[in-house]
């Protein structure tokens, strides 16, 4: 059987103080390391074997994944780092906490911005204190850093990655562990489940517990569990 | 310029109590995570751009790089992992420290398996304690896991992986960083700098020091030193 653990990664700064984060590389809290070192032992006492890692070029995911690699003794597992399984870039927003986004903006529209699928925010100024575009990981990558991002224009950049990157592995029978963000997590969770578009948004991953995905040959889902039982939340269903 | 940044493993616990490590995954003391902290502080202070890094599937030699990466805010870096790179395996020596390695074989002996280029010590016992043929990270990557290896049988392997997967990309003008093992950076050393079989084993690379080295299109070296000068040791000549 074919496993995919999704672990997004535990409580940064910005998750604590409740600021829009993004693209904006910022660390694990001292809650988010331990939420990382949890997850880790919650995976490796599942017993289950990982073949490979994959996560984002974001320092809150790579740690988290570190974290739990260490926890499972499984630091030599292969990881492949990809700007496409990076948040969500929320543009102008980036920086704000939600008071300041809903006085700037009114709190109807952040809302729409947060819960609509594919509504972008407005665009990041280009030079502005959270402009990553001159980035040197990004020039590495050879990554065209976003403005803006709704929740549909990351799927557009986390689909084709995991189609020919991720699912090849998968279909070869290799089990396989993805740390990542809240929402590049749920464009994976939205293309394993096949959610509707207008649900999707209303998937919430929990940090640092990872979601447990087996897999048929044909890359459904079977079964799927989060690990840590206390603080797990709704999975889509399994058709 | 391409530069190629070579760092052996901070202190390890067995490294401190004199004991054959080998390819037991020993972990760093705190001693060997200072170095390895200072590694990373003298790299980043340099300035110099790296497009990827290379390491061993032994803890002591990933954790090295973790925190080299981290102290240099290059946890984005892509990261390659190669039992290629591992020490060298020291086969029936393994475990025992030199007091007890003197004791069994003589200390005329095993200052020829120490310092002679090709001279093997005697094989592991299969199924013995450090027997690790059956680890799944060997399995995983496709390794035949050795009976016992000289510095020769080290370079052997560490040449053609250097060869096939490593050179291309200085080739291309890639800087690179290789966080490895004592045996593995001597077989590079030796490769890099031309060095005579006889003369190699003399060659001692202080652990935690980046020997940052200059290379030519022909991956020559014209110019080659140790970032923490106080912990330096006399580097093979440039030709």
């Amino acid at each position: 059987m074919t496993r995919l653990a999704l672990i997004r990664h535990g409580q940064s700064q910005w998750n604590l103080e409740n600021r829009f984060t993004g693209w904006v590389d910022v660390d694990l809290t001292e809650k988010g390391i331990a939420e990382a070192k949890k997850a880790g032992d919650l995976l490796r006492d599942t017993g289950a074997e990982f073949s490979a890692c994959y996560t984002s070029v974001q320092k809150r995911a790579i740690r988290t994944l570190w974290i739990a690699l260490d926890e499972m003794d499984r630091m030599w597992l292969p990881v492949t780092r990809a700007w496409q399984l990076n948040e969500r870039h929320y543009g102008g927003l980036t920086g704000l906490n939600k008071a300041e986004t809903a006085e700037k903006h009114g709190e109807d529209q952040v809302k729409i911005w947060r819960r609509s699928y594919d509504v972008p925010p407005p665009p990041m100024e280009p030079g502005s204190e959270f402009d990553l575009s001159n980035d040197p990981r990004y020039k590495l990558y050879g990554c065209d850093v976003p403005a803006t991002e709704s929740l549909k224009l990351t799927l557009e950049r986390v689909q084709p990655y995991y189609e020919k990157e991720i699912a090849p592995h998968l279909k070869a029978g290799d089990s396989l562990i993805i740390a990542a963000h809240g929402n590049s997590l749920r464009a994976l969770v939205k293309i394993l489940f096949n959610v509707a578009d207008e649900d999707i948004v209303h998937v919430e991953i929990p940090t640092g517990n990872p979601l447990l995905i087996d897999l048929d040959k044909g890359l459904k889902p079977t079964q799927a569990r989060y690990l840590d039982e206390d603080r797990a939340q709704p999975i889509p269903a399994v058709s």
